[in-house]
């Protein structure tokens, strides 16, 4: 078997860590009792809890959307309404998953940066009280956003208090909140506890775990008849071991980090090389595992032969990469000669 | 470490298959197009094609309930019912998940084996074209039963052959098929193809897999606009290849026959070996992997510590024991040796 | 214009009591504020107040699905279970509504007269904190029934405590609770307050209103954002003086009660002139407004044409009559003389 | 009792029109069969047939609510999506109802006067045929809009085939059509059946009637089991007679006519007597029945006391004034002679 080539379409595209295949196998002996009332899923919400503060308590699930809509799920009634960034994945890319699930109504704010304001988020703040319209009630942000860039924990706090002053709650979808971390070089807990967030998706599949996300309640009774949601969210895991020892191993052994850094180090790199070329236009700041450029029109498709991306806006020709937790050097130089070649 | 004992619990308790975990491992090259797009998952979708019929489409799920709500809305609107035994997953170990994801009402018929009859769906089959009755639209099935037991093709034909008179669907929940295949010693095909079976949730967890199961429509068109549902229901997987690599060695080298053989006669070996304790009542026929008894109610909780599993009926001290692909003679040896002792 | 005969297939049929239209009328005068905020709708909530206590709170909806619907919604989340007869209108009459909007399941309970017994609701209420279950939330009765049979306040209490030792509620369906309030002689307050009913759906169509239903929740903090769940649920009339002027006039005219006394009478008046016919067998108690009775099947589609009237159980030849506002002792003659007629 | 005074707050806070009132006592005699199969609800259907075409269908419901979510029901499964105005009253006035019944998700269009172009919603007519995208099948637009503007009917004609060229539907919410009507000097033929559109919510409680909208279907095969949804929806009135009895006059007596010219008429003559007020500036074209208006902050509360109206953007100080079937020119000199002496 030929080895497929490692490209930047997703870093979803990537595989898994080989130290988190070997903690799955390393759990693969006798019984557990299952759907989670074991010890490796005891000691991995135990290392979330040492993490991100003793206060917190932590649900596995399986996968990225299943965190964002059962956070939000546990946050709202159907009659209230989530503000988001235009550009936010519960918006563009979960099919109206939040929608169906809480019955909630997504309001939108744009953004050319992945990013909100609480300048922009105060505009829908009104009609509390007001039966006829969908109740405020959550601030869902991307950490790092779909657009590759981050808020600082300032600007989180911001948004934190913001939401808090109207009987609000904070979310964070942060599917890739390792790459944040590392950018910010500051800990979970400075970023997200300290902040004031509410309730955290924590994201791992697309940093080199096969799959499972955690729902983090930062603060104690959010959580509150959460374990009914999650089952009937159809997000419990039969054999939750096997996500609970990705999660111990990625978080114990620091995986996180290392693969963060590798992939946003690639992305600096990739940054780097694309500075110099004439036609390539960087959009937004790398601050994290992707990078958005505005390339000519008529080497797209040949690149995408070699390298396969997604064109992110056809009407700008403007193109996103993504580099992984296994992105190497020689991907990086492979990638960027054949692209100036194609330039000139 | 030491090694949890093996029990009968559940067999989901149970771990993975050692050769499915390589077949993940083996996986576990280079990057693949996410959500399905790459070809492992190709291979395993064409080897269900090739076990159920060319005319079949497959989509893989994480999870049993993914699977069973999921079948159950292709086949609905939201003013439809459903027809299964109150003893059916769907009723009774899904937190509603099924009524809240499709809107149907879930019509339940009493059930002493796990199994429904022609007769009893039949008196359910009225108040078609009146709208203020919500419309028959699936009768839903479970095989093998929870309760251990299994239906006949000739049944399963009979009940679908009723469903499709009016104008109804019928949907198997085969979270235990590979059991069932095993008892009838017949092929996928001759069970649910030929016998006019509509849609399959076919298991895979229960039976040695990590996580994954698949819908299986049988009919052409049935899953249409499919995509759209799997993906609002939480059940598209980004890494997909794992999961398909799972199922493609399952079929492929038959392990599903392999491990449920195993099940099915350890369950065998244990009906045979309790069949001569005094107070001990078999309560259900042992057709796949799972005894039902009457004990002794002073004996349980001393049994349930060395062995842990779980009481199906308080009332009446029933108890459930499930085998595993992993059970082994010796768990049957220890376990029945020491409810010997503890009855006398 | 010939003026429809007046017959017994439902008291639905009947037309509006002339003081009600009077009420509607009397109303309509110069601009009021829309969707409640007006002085009708005060004066109504507070008649609702001085019958059933100061504590209740009042929310009129617009008919019986929404009142029940709403209801039910109010007192439960999605992974939760409503308890029910298999009769229950909510079961069998409404389309799947509750299940839609509340997303819980109805565990229903096989009723031979409409009832349901502390008996047999105890054997559902298991399953409790284990998250594969739909938790039990309410226990929902009809009052008077679908089988036009009631019960005593003695009941009614006992069911209430049963809800409340365990954590759950009890909702009342009151369609037809003016015509239980009539047979049993004691008040509203008596029936339902004092026997500890949480919410109630309290009827006015079926018994001499145009349209409107109210919701009463009989203790505070139970209709907490429930004004939100009224409006989603597209409950809030926008003109609502017109509701609230026909339940103040209902409530303070007592038209309530000489319209349910009325029906209540005829269809007594019923039962007697059908005891001595041979061939036709009463198969429910006569408590209020509803006479359920097996007559030949060849004599049926003849009563039909001058009295429309449906069939309740086409294998048994069971049919239900039900009384009104309106019926009139020459009605009953004229029906039962035809009958006698046929039957010999 | 003293009369309430007519004030410009809401179309809805207006009375019932005599002659509607007429029409439904005369419906009060008898009996008739409920929920529709009664023959004044034949001759209301018959009616909208001859004013829209033979080929349509109709379904009465309570409110505008519900004819709303249940028309964009009807053009939709759960993962669909519906373009709108962000002002349109499916959006910010129905506290996400649609959201909750349909699980679609709206995408909303930055509007200044309610209406959205072709250019507006081509931006978003993207993504189909990708699972990840919620998947866009109705445009909905609002006529005469929430601001008071109204569409040509090219300019309807022109959405209706954008939408038909992407294989999805328009939707009008037509809360306030007949002022549109009125306006354009045309017939609901002309402006919906020719244009092309596919749904409309024919609002009549906004012009005179007590309650009361009609789902239009204008081409054959939309409503396919409608009729469920409508149940399920709470929507189905079980004295249909007096929805019935209302529309039937109000088509048939072109009540909706007299209604509205009236309303558009009071509006222009408001608009008239403001011209020339300094310090009032009108925001919008007066196109039917709104006038909207930024005037001094400080007269507002004083003016609100005398004839309350609601603010309509606390920001700028801009109000909205409605007028309604029973405004009368007395009325308009009262209320613009209070308002010049507070400028003053």
């Amino acid at each position: 078997m030929i080895f497929p080539k490692r490209g930047f379409a997703s870093d979803n595209n990537a595989g898994v860590h080989p130290d988190i295949l070997k903690a799955i196998s390393d759990a693969n002996h006798g019984h557990t009792i299952a759907y989670g009332d074991d010890p490796i899923t005891e000691q991995a919400k135990q290392k979330f809890k040492d993490l991100f503060g003793q206060q917190t308590s932590v649900y596995f699930v399986f996968l990225g959307t299943g965190a964002n809509v059962l956070s939000l799920k546990a946050l709202t009634d159907s009659y209230h309404a989530v503000i988001c960034a235009d550009t936010a994945h519960i918006n563009v890319d979960e099919c109206s998953a939040p929608e169906k699930f809480t019955g909630c109504k997504l309001i939108t704010i744009p953004s050319s940066n992945g990013k909100i304001t609480v300048e922009a988020v105060q505009k829908h703040l009104h009609g509390f009280d007001f039966e006829h319209h969908a109740q405020p009630k959550v601030i869902s942000i991307t950490q790092t956003t779909e657009l590759g860039t981050l808020y600082t924990p300032k600007e989180i706090k911001a948004l934190a208090d913001l939401a808090h002053q109207h009987n609000m709650y904070l979310h964070v979808d942060g599917a890739r909140i390792a790459n944040a971390a590392v950018t910010l070089g500051i800990s979970f807990k400075e970023m997200i506890t300290d902040t004031g967030v509410d309730v955290l998706s924590f994201g791992g599949t697309k940093n080199g775990l096969m799959y499972g996300e955690a729902i983090v309640f930062l603060k104690p009774g959010l959580d509150k008849n959460f374990k009914y949601m999650r089952k009937q969210g159809m997000q419990l895991a039969s054999k939750m071991r096997y996500i609970s020892a990705q999660f111990l191993a990625y978080l114990d052994q620091e995986i996180w980090k290392s693969n963060a850094a590798n992939a946003n180090c690639m992305a600096k790199l990739l940054h780097k090389e694309l500075s110099g070329i004439k036609g390539v236009t960087i959009t937004q700041e790398v601050q994290a595992n992707g990078v958005f450029a505005i390339i000519p029109k008529d080497i797209i498709s040949t690149l995408q032969k070699e390298f396969f991306f997604y064109v992110w806006d056809e009407n700008k020709n403007e193109v996103r990469w993504m580099t992984s937790w296994d992105t190497q050097e020689e991907d990086i130089k492979l990638f960027t000669s054949l692209l100036k070649q194609l330039v000139h």
